[in-house]
């Protein structure tokens, strides 16, 4: 069933496979004690600096979550856009597990714009309102669009400047590093970022997300708030070897490069069809189309893909690290098809 | 660092890293709509009866909050032990996700004593006070003792009788069916569980657990719950084939059957040992041994186990799937030297 | 300070010291086991028809939040306007308590339009996604207008149909009952309303707040949550007499009328004026009324009111039970004063 | 029915009354932002000290859990009595609302043995449990004890010395410092209590409770939780009153000297009475006393009072502010003939 419906429904990368043969050596310290988790908190170091202070959990969701719960108290908000997986595809766990409450701003192509933050923060002091302490953004974001090392320190420095924490929802940071081209650190940490929630699964892992801050009160928080959030792995190592393969010889930088040029090159196709309209930029991995309506169930026939909206023939396509050239042509060429059916018909 | 700390110190199992490789097939539809976690449904069903519906999870902390949230509102309780997992060593994760209470009363030998809970079932009816709705139980227990199918006979049907539901929380299941000798339906369905945490990790899986329900409405539940819970896996096939692997060949048969018999050794030959105590019955992977204090870091210099009452010399010894032969004589010995220098010390 | 900022802070009906005073005779059981509870809980069966379910509380909020919670797992969500209270005005209490979601569609005129639930309504069966459960509106809107009968019968007509349960914040209900120039029994009951926060402190009581519901099953539950939830009062006949009061003699309905009267002679003298616009219909004792900006300062030099906006001159009246012809002139002339100072400054 | 089941069932001084009266005089400021409260909160400041910062909640469970919540992360723990009030009576309101954990200890007469502490503090640093944070003593206790002054200075000592946070649940406030023969001040702020609610219904009140800190964090916290809590007061003025009448002339003070006092008396009188057996000291207005079972149906014919356990004739007295000589002596003449009663059929 290899095609287009997300980045989770790829397989393992076999350096990731390999990767956790080989830590299947004997006994380790359970819970994160063990070397591989060490040797990882360590290179997290060197990847985003010496600050950086590294928690690892079992999936995204998990990381988004008992990271804002780290920083926010029951009676606080968090600011982020209407379509952040936080707020839509979660199933209520922000809300569920720290009590307090996503403020939500239109998204601009998924993602926020500061301008309209301001008017959420005129409640700081009412007592009637949840209070602002964080805003959360995602990079890349839902929508496959990527914020620019600009529109990022924008942000910080905004939420700093109001005495906000800014969370990244990392679940595909790989592609938004590879889609601008820069470093982890120039990303995350030389951005000011405080705290990210960084992925791997979507790109060649088998399980497990990195909850990363640089704040070392929070931190020690994490350590507690990841066993009250049923995300502590017991056998620990098997997550950690993963990251460890992900970042030796840039593993994930392959990968997401692969990704993202599948996509490209199936954007770059795409375009040429005149029907087809694009609702988000598309700087990573995940292209967001609009196709006449009546083409969709043609291509569905033989193709995978998350259909949006079908009465407006909104698709969501995503590309993987596995994805193949032959792949997007034949989606092309299946395409295609359809469209000179239609064409035919109407004639 | 091979020894005898924790199950969860243990590798995985060579069959379980194959049939994550095999399963690495490709695409597959991500959480849960995958051929290997529908194969693995039917399996249950095959196993504990057709009316046994399965739900994959992270972890075990995983499985036993969210089934308990299925099944209780947050201003009722559950009963169990003081020593129960739940209740020691979740970092209160049942009370933040539930909202609900543990209600605790002081165990036998590791186990629930229905006799004991008669009084906490007076506040019935009372709006001051939290409402039993569920017993949970742990088979085997924290302290390596097994219920019997009687005892748990005794259990389900004080429960039922007073409306209450009945949990078990099986993050040493197999150890516990190798130890009555019977099979995990005549355990669990039989005996009228009504919710199981369904362990394999402690038993030679990697990461995951089942859990189980005959109730359709608890099960409905159990899926917004997972997610809501944070326990949903993404690239949920790499969960379900360990358990079919585990399942297959009664891997989980050897694998507990191991851990058992060297359990059995290791209690037999330190009964041996004038000075050594027992605190509870060895049934199943589990000794609670007290040892003169005296001996404690001689054993410590050369074997890895868990301490827990340094002053009291009270320790406990986990054995495994891959514990061998060689590794209980060699701590049999460690003891005996040990043992001999305080002797000699003594004259 | 007599003026239009809140019916909140108007004083307490004589007649409902008068009850408290009378109530005050020896002793009597506490948490609503007294004879003006029990005598409280049959009226409103007289009130509200002989399936009426009554639980005394302290306040709106707490009425809002535990009659929600008495509906909804925590993995479900509400349906609701952006302006409800239950959104912006309890400071997230009802996430905290419930773990669950509000799911908000934008106002329409302060109330909320089932066409734009529909597609909330989607996501049923999917578990990234809370499940919608209920719909709460309020009556009287915040912006002061009321939902006809027929509006009413529409909103519990497509919920029933949805199976989705419908709450009403009645924070404003005898406002409301008064507008529509209807009984408690045709606006709630025979409308099918499922569960009521039904309010009086805003209409001349000291404090209290009723929950109503029609369902025995949600009624018994809402007895352990009032506990859980802080709002059980321990001596309840205080809360109960007021209710006995404000029930006898109709005293709710001259107090309503009382406002709504005062609040339309305040509409009708500001429409005269062709500066003030006015951004929802004014049904009840609440007028959102757009001022210039610059009459504001003046205006406020003199009067108690709620700036809503000052740099749009958006403000909010509020009249309320002891509200005087006197004190509407009154207002009506400040604000004519500052008019005619303006357009001398303009001329 | 005015008897010795709770001062819950006592009516309201006639103070209370007057002022509630008095302070209906037009409109006010809401949800505290009146003169009454700001005077409160002022007078507070002389009674307790100049960095005594009062919050105005609704009641004790309220003031209890909204305190607590305002000090402990969800992750953490509060260490308490099994006979607490926030364990056993608040239907889990704790643990709902703050997510953490209740880790009891067993009373010692109602009171904490800090040396029992001890070894619950040996998880502090260990991720799989709740970390310690707070004491929470009840002054006086649930059982009609009171902590001495150097009592509550070791609890305050032991705990600050260990980073932990002293909580008083002072719903009987009044009758231990009355007790003790101290000023409030005496017995709280000088004896570094951090965090207290200072009850008032119990002694002459109609409703309301205060929250009082002295760490200004904690303070600004407690005015958001508040209102997520459901625990603000619209119409604030009428519980301030209330408390500003409780202070002036000591109406507190001759309340609860004559709770006391007539708990004394009843004390004295039953001692007299061979086979009445006492359970805990009586310091305060409370008294646990074993009757011979087969007396309890007589008494309780003629008398109101809370049956704790009927088998073996536990019974609990409570006095009240309005209890007088005359009822006393009604009860011990009423216990005397069912003694005399129970010696006939003896003979």
């Amino acid at each position: 069933m290899k095609g287009f419906l997300s980045d989770n429904s790829s397989s393992v990368h076999e350096k990731v496979l390999q990767a956790l043969i080989d830590a299947n050596d004997g006994h380790s310290y359970p819970y994160g004690d063990d070397k591989y988790t060490k040797e990882l908190k360590e290179l997290m170091k060197t990847i985003l600096g010496p600050t950086a202070l590294t928690t690892v959990m079992f999936n995204g969701t998990g990381a988004n979550v008992i990271g804002l719960s780290g920083i926010l108290n029951g009676y606080e908000c968090v600011l982020t856009v209407d379509s952040a997986h936080i707020n839509v595809d979660e199933c209520g766990a922000f809300e569920r597990f720290t009590g307090a409450k996503i403020i939500c701003v239109p998204h601009v192509n998924g993602k926020i714009d500061v301008g309209l933050l301001e008017e959420h923060l005129s409640v700081i002091g009412n007592v009637h309102h949840n209070q602002p302490k964080a805003i959360s953004i995602s990079q890349a974001t839902e929508f496959g669009s990527v914020y620019t090392i600009e529109e990022l320190k924008t942000i910080t420095s905004f939420a700093h400047k109001k005495g906000l924490i800014v969370h990244m929802d990392g679940a595909r940071i790989a592609n938004a590093c590879v889609s601008l081209g820069v470093s982890f650190k120039e990303m995350i940490t030389d951005t000011d970022i405080d705290i990210v929630s960084f992925g791997g699964t979507k790109n060649g892992l088998m399980y497990g997300e990195l909850l990363v801050t640089f704040d070392e009160k929070i931190h020690e928080k994490l350590g507690y708030l990841r066993k009250q959030g049923m995300q502590l792995a017991s056998k620990m190592r098997y997550v950690s070897v993963q990251f460890l393969a992900y970042f030796k010889d840039s593993m994930w930088l392959s990968n997401a490069t692969n990704a993202n040029k599948m996509c490209q090159r199936l954007f770059s196709e795409l375009s040429s069809i005149e029907e087809v309209k694009f609702l988000s930029s598309v700087d990573a991995n995940i292209i967001y189309a609009q196709f006449p309506p009546e083409w969709i169930e043609g291509i569905r026939e033989k193709q995978h893909f998350y259909i949006m909206d079908e009465t407006k023939g909104i698709i969501r396509l995503v590309t993987s690290f596995d994805t193949t050239k032959k792949e997007v042509e034949r989606f092309i060429h299946d395409v295609k098809v359809v469209h000179a059916q239609h064409e035919t018909l109407m004639d």
